[in-house]
């Protein structure tokens, strides 16, 4: 699409904000043209609005002149209420502690996993999961948890689709996908062997707030540990359950005391 | 300020951003009046943008109405290259395993500390610092660290200024702070006593870079446990140390194999 292309009837507010969602995990570093090409905007458009945003310190400019979202973006984003990351690291904290593990939490979002809090040592096998990325959904444990306990109609969506496969171990067999996750159901927690990575394998447990499903705990280890998961499974089922208590704590006050008790939840 | 009165002469995009900046620590919820009041902004133009922020997701609303900053921002913030959480989280891990307490990190920003990431307990002492959040500096201990290593023109103009004062405790008389920032440079160490929170003192150490001061590390402990603070200033310091190790490791493929390597160096 030539530059400037999709500008015409867009307000001036929705080109600032298409240049900042312009960066994602898979582009985290963009050029201008990138910029452009990325948006459908007129490069003298983005040029302008860039300055006013690097001004601003919602970008910010490599040596190379390629830009990415500015640590004032983060000190933002740190604002966005959130009792589930706050209540989970605690727990993500003690099963670190008892395995030496990675460690993480995620909900869904549309139809991938979101990861809103990782808990990672010096020593354990390296992970592409991180805070704020996204993965899908059936080649992760937390995303067939996540993905077990929605609506048929839902999996079914899911499910035809043609599906990603970062290994030759990921379940893509839409009928072989299914029976796992009628599996993960039966169990209460799911696991995955080099489905997204080589080298590694892990564990997930669903968090449930009463009867609906709020978020995934997951662990990844090393495959050559793999005869170790299973009794990991139990701190997972324990850190799901103490994060659903702690959550609904959390946010109680919410509706117990009123609009303004939110507040003491976010934080 | 009458609603309006700063609008005159802004660009939309300026406008917007204000919009954006409205939110911080002390006022993360936000009604459309509080927007305008906080912006200069009329209260029509704060309206018809707080929409398109809304659609967006970059804001979203509560249930009374308020605004806060919406996940699509939190996402976005963790998008900011910032190599320090990365590397410093598994140390802070092992300072908490081996203490129990409330580990931090944070950096100088102006003339405040801001707190770039956080490993707590579910037992630990309740403390007020949090990732994104900011203090001021002479009450704290990674603050006092951060103070004593700057050049002495930033020294004597911080200690210029009206002091803050948290607690009875918080010391702002100038000539006894500065002796303090004397004694933190000579033990390479800083430590605080109900200084920030009655009922808390903690310990901070220095993050050193190639001779210059990139961050502080601190701990937090219940008053009760005063006397055991100085068997925590070793972890502290190996600590730091190791972080600054894997900093430098972390942020060397940039400069040794060109631009392209400080995204690697990013996540």
């Amino acid at each position: 699409m030539p530059g400037g292309a999709r500008e015409k009837g867009r307000t001036v507010a929705s080109r600032l904000l298409a240049i900042i969602g312009a960066f994602d995990a898979a582009h985290p570093r963009l050029t201008l043209t990138e910029i452009a090409a990325r948006t459908g905007l007129a490069l003298s458009t983005v040029h302008r609005l860039v300055a006013e945003l690097e001004d601003w310190r919602a970008l910010g400019r490599d040596e190379d002149g390629r830009y990415h979202v500015g640590r004032r973006m983060w000190e933002l984003g740190q604002l966005a209420p959130d009792p589930l990351q706050e209540v989970a690291r605690p727990w993500l904290q003690e099963v670190f502690a008892g395995t030496g593990e990675n460690v993480h939490i995620a909900v869904r979002d549309g139809a991938e996993v979101l990861y809103v809090d990782k808990v990672y040592g010096r020593q354990a096998v390296p992970i592409v999961s991180r805070a704020g990325g996204r993965l899908p959904m059936h080649p992760t444990g937390v995303g067939k948890v996540l993905l077990a306990f929605e609506p048929a109609w839902f999996v079914s969506a899911y499910l035809s689709r043609s599906l990603e496969r970062p290994t030759p171990h990921t379940i893509t067999e839409p009928g072989r996908l299914a029976r796992e996750l009628t599996q993960v159901r039966a169990r209460g927690y799911a696991t995955t062997h080099e489905e997204m990575t080589l080298g590694s394998c892990s564990a997930a447990a669903p968090v449930f707030l009463d009867g609906r499903l709020l978020a995934a705990v997951g662990i990844v280890v090393s495959s050559r540990r793999v005869r170790e998961l299973p009794r990991l499974i139990d701190p997972l089922l324990t850190a799901a359950q103490g994060i659903a208590r702690d959550y609904r704590a959390a946010v109680a006050p919410r509706t117990e005391y009123g609009a303004d008790a939110g507040r003491l939840a976010g934080r």
